[in-house]
This record gives C-alpha cells, structure tokens and sequence, in this order.
C-alpha cells in the first residue's frame, strides 16, 4: 500500500501491551507507527530504543503532544482504565480515531461520554479486544450457525484465569482502584463477557447474578469473581474470571446439536505459526463411531491465517479509518456497540456483587 | 475365585443400565448373577434371553420374590427414584447388601431411611456412580494432590448434559414427578456435583446458589439448570446440567499451579480399549514452552485398565461385601457418606431453585 495512504498510528502510553501492538502497526499493511508518548519523554524513548521502533517514530513526553501532531491519524490507548475517558475524549475531540484498550471504560458512563465525543467527531472507534478479529472467529461462527450441525445455541460457560503472583497482586495497576479499578472482572472477565454476547449474535441477556463468594482485595478490587446470565428465551450461560489460579482461555458452547470447545480462545496456541484451531463436536459425527467408542471425540478444524489477530485488529481498524478518511462512509458503527454491550454487563455483575449477589436487570 | 465366595447378585428391575451391570456383575472376578426380578415374569425373562443372561440366573416376576431368595447376598436396584425408599429398605431388612442406582433418593430424608435401614441391618450400601471407581480417577486425584504441580485448589466447573429428543422429553421416566422426579438435576446434575466434591476431599460447600432461568416442565421436573456453589475458604465451583443440549461430560479443576481438564469425566471416550486418559497442565510445563508458542497446551496422561469402570464399581463393592460377610470388617461407611453428601448438595441446589434463586446454606 503507498505510504500516503497508511494509517498513522500515535501511541498513548509505553504499557506491555504496547509493544505487541507498536509490532502489529509496523506489520499491518495499511498501517505506519507514526509516534509515541509517554508522561516523560525518557520513558517514551527508551520503549522505542527496546523493542527496535523504526527510527523515523517520533517520540513525545506527554500524550497531549501525541493529539497535537497533525500526521497522527489514530491513537491507540493503553493506559490504565481510569484514565480511558479524559484521554479518549481528548483524542476524538483533536479528531483522533481511536483504538482503546480493554476494558474501554470504570463503567457505561464514562463509556458514553467517549462514544459520544466519537460520534460528535466522526471518529472511528474500537476496542482492543484481539481474538474476534482472528480469521477462525468468523469460522467458528459459521459453526455456530449452521443449525443442521450445531442446532439452537442452549448454554455457554467460559473462564478466563491466571495467576501473576503475589507481587502483582500488591502492586499491579491492575488491582489499584484509580487506575485498573476492574480488576480481574474487567482483565480476564471482559473476555468471557465479549465471547458470551459474541455466541449469543450480542444478544444483551435479561439479567446477570453473579456467584457468591467473589474475592476482593483490601482496596474492594475484585481479584476472583464470576457470574451467571439468562436470557429471556431460556438461553443461558456462565463464566468465571480470576487472577489467582493457572492460565486459562476456556469457552464451550452448547447447542442442541453440536458443542464447540475451545481452551485457547483469547490467544491460539499457535497463533505464530500461521494456524489456530478450534474444535466442534456433533450429532452428525455419530456416524462415525467406531466399535466400543460410545460417544464420538470432537474433531479438531484448523484455520489458517497470514497474520497474527493483533494484526488483523490494527488493519480491520484501519480499514475503517481510510473509509471515514476518504469520506466513503462514517465511522461504523458496529465496534462500539459491541464495546457498549460488553461494558452494560460488565457493569451488571459489578453491581450483582456490590449489591450481595441480587439479579441485576440489564437495561441497554 | 471359587464359585462359593463371589457374591451373588439380585437384580430389581429391567432398566436399560442393568444390561450393562448384569455384564458386570458375570465380568467381574468376585461376582456373580444370581437372579433378576420384575413386576412380571414375562418382562424379566425377555430381559435374561434378550441380553443373554447365564441360565443358571434365576428369574422372578416380582421384586420381592429376589428379596426372598436366600442365595441372593446383595441387589442392584436400578429403579426409578421415586421406588428407591420403598425397595431399598426392603432389601436391607432382608440382610441384602445394596448397590444403588443413582441419584439415590428423591431427597436426603429419604436417603437417610434408607441408611438406617442399612446400617441396623449391617449391609453395605454404595450408590451406582461409576466413574469414582475408574483407575483414572485415582490418577487424577494424584495429580490435584500434588501441591507443586497443581497448588491449591481454587475453582472448578462441571457440564453435563445430553439431548434425548422430543419424545422423551414427554414420556420418559426420567421426567415424571412420581418417578425420576429430580429431573436432568437428579440423572446429569448428579454426576456434576459428585465430581465437584470428590475434587474438594468431599468438603460440602458453605452454601449453593442456582442460577436463575432453570426450565421446569409442566409437571415441575427439571430439564436444564444449573448452580453456583462456594466455600468458606473462598473455594467455588458452578455446573450445568441438562437435557435439552448435544452430549457433554466435561470438568475443569483449576490450581493456583495447574488445571485438570476432561471431556468424558463420566464415561471415558475409549474406555472399552482398555485405557482412558485426562489432560493437565501446569506452570511447570512452562519450561517445555517452544518458540512461538506462548501458552503450553496441556499433556495428555494415558491410564491403563483391566476392566471397564462398570466392572471396577461392582468388583469394589462385592469386595466390601465379602469383607462383611466373612466377619471382618463392617459395612464401610465412606459410601454412603459420600452419597448423603451428593444428595445434601442436589437438595439444595432444588431448593435454591424452588425459592426463586436464593442462597442455601447446607447443613450436613
């Protein structure tokens, strides 16, 4: 693609999870990394000389000067969740698109409060949620609607856990109550939340009651928690989320008919060497069964891609931009009503939690 | 083993699971099939040729007649539930050792009528669980107990549920009030909250919490539910169970180091092979992390067996049988303590339901 017509990324900030995401930028084929701030300009440079940013990046030791570089198309923002609204809102108003980091927002407020400075700028928004732009999330929906195999989707449980370890515990951003105040609810339950709706065609459920015995830290940042959701018509489904126990990306799926299972769903496996797989089990492999195996495994489907899903994140993002850019469409609308949906349930278990585990109703 | 000291077994009922306890019970090297019962002589004689019942296995045309039978040592009762108190009690006032269909009773008074009656007259009881006795089981505990692989238990799920169709869902025993009254709760859930506490050292949890959106049918006997379930230690667990979707019988154990997955917990995909296997992983696979794969998928454990787990259930509890008999011990009472603990659980969890999703404490 020409140069001119590249997506011009700004960074907001040298988090982690920056540095794969400055990599999917330099990947992507319609995306450039044009610059990146951080609170000091030491900080900023020294990410860019320690993960090999190209030379012509500019570098910044504050955020605003990120919003104020006219060759800055896009940002993308990977700061602590508590300060997603005043710089979300800042980059949509200096007509920024913007790519934000998961969880978006403290709650569907402050959320609005950035779609709205969005849609005020036409600017494109979207989530950094990786795994549903991976080539196998749209195969594994094919699956999942094709009703001869898998029937009418009944029940979905998915968990998402890790344990970082006593350190992280005390001292992460992600267990402090101003900065990533989600905790793991809004680390690894944004997941399990995402891939629910994403199942359910983001059918928003009726109502949330989350499980007794939630774990919070001193600072009342939910460390271990889970939730079950019903939906008016007898669908239902469950998860559980922590930072406490061994590294898990676990989703199934229930259908009448079939069962799709997966224990890598944020992240493959192999997500590096080019393939993910994803596996699936039916009524229609009965035919199948071999002599004394009573009930047929689930068969194993491999999706090949050319690219990593936070590349294909930047570039379907980007995609976007260049339309809005060329003044072939609007924003679409699509990527923050998903993000609006994720956060309303979020929002949902939090309350069932503080409010000792009542049925919270889900009001969109 | 000589003829004289295996255990001679009565069955009560035709159900379809005593086709596969009657091979059993003629498989197993300290058993043997001694006679067989129903409410009509034709039924029970159809049964013996249709399934090729050894000649010798005398057939009655009443469940009493087998009770009567002095060279009858103990039963197999696969009745519908709502029978087990009744034929239970029966047959341990007539000094037969009892092996229990599950689930065990319509509720923990019962089942308690039905303890009594067995410790007063010093037989064994043990409920038909299979899956406990598989030399898979034994493995898998191993593994969870191993504090450096698997650290400390923190959260498990469990789902099973199969899809027997419309016509079952109307007619069968298994869904009528007076019969299999517990429903999908009484035949899945079953398995789910066994599995739960046998993960736990059969540590009953403080309180259970289902999850709101079971279906009931029209007579009040549940089809799909679920629940939630905690500790005081902040330990918890959740399950669903149903029979509204395609076949699942799955467990994830989850360590602060490790995670025990299966995906046939309850009947192991090859068991006829003669093996069966389960799947962990653990932080100290890390060490085995190749280039480009992040996240370790886990190892597959392959455990051989003699007998398939039907055979093991059987073989087990004549063995306790024999014990009894010989003067040498009396009846073992892990059995039916992990049973009561089974039912505790389950009639809490209906509870849960019946009063519209409230927590219930559990009181052994």
């Amino acid at each position: 693609m020409a140069e001119e017509t590249k997506v011009r990324f700004g960074i907001l900030g040298c988090a982690h999870i920056a540095i794969k995401v400055c990599k999917a930028i330099t990947t992507a084929p319609n995306t450039k990394l044009q610059a990146i701030g951080s609170r000091s300009f030491e900080k900023a440079a020294t990410f860019a000389a320690e993960h090999g940013l190209p030379e012509a990046v500019r570098v910044y030791g504050s955020y605003e000067s990120v919003l104020e570089d006219d060759e800055v198309d896009a940002v993308y923002i990977p700061l602590p969740t508590g300060l997603h609204v005043t710089w979300a809102v800042r980059a949509a108003e200096r007509r920024k698109h913007v790519l934000l980091e998961k969880p978006v927002a403290m709650n569907a407020g402050e959320l609005d409060r950035i779609l709205e400075a969005c849609e005020a700028n036409e600017v494109q928004f979207m989530d950094g949620t990786m795994w549903v732009h991976h080539p196998r999330t749209a195969k594994m929906k094919e699956a999942l609607s094709d009703t001869q195999r898998f029937g009418q989707l009944k029940w979905i449980h998915s968990c998402l856990t890790y344990n970082p370890g006593p350190e992280f515990l005390k001292h992460s951003i992600r267990v402090k109550p101003d900065l990533d105040g989600l905790g793991a609810l809004g680390d690894t339950g944004w997941y399990c939340i995402r891939a629910i709706l994403w199942a359910m065609d983001y059918e928003l459920p009726k109502s949330v009651l989350a499980f007794p015995g939630a774990i919070l830290n001193e600072e009342g940042v939910i460390i271990s928690c889970g939730s079950s959701m019903h939906w008016e018509d007898g669908k239902s489904a469950s998860f559980h989320c922590s930072f406490l126990t061994y590294m898990t990306f676990d989703i199934t799926v229930l259908g009448t008919k079939g069962c799709l299972r997966l224990n890598d769903f944020t992240l493959p496996f192999e997500e590096n060497f080019g393939y993910a797989t994803f596996s699936e089990a039916s009524e229609m492999d009965y035919g199948k069964i071999e002599q004394g195996r009573w009930c047929p495994k689930a068969s194993e489907h491999v999706v090949e891609t050319e690219f990593t899903q936070d590349v294909w994140m930047v570039k379907e993002f980007a995609s976007l931009v260049q339309k809005v850019k060329r003044c072939e469409m609007k924003p679409e609308k699509v990527w923050p009503i998903v993000s609006r949906k994720t956060q309303l349930v979020l929002d949902a278990v939090k309350e069932s939690i503080e409010r000792g585990y009542q049925p919270v109703e889900i009001v969109s």
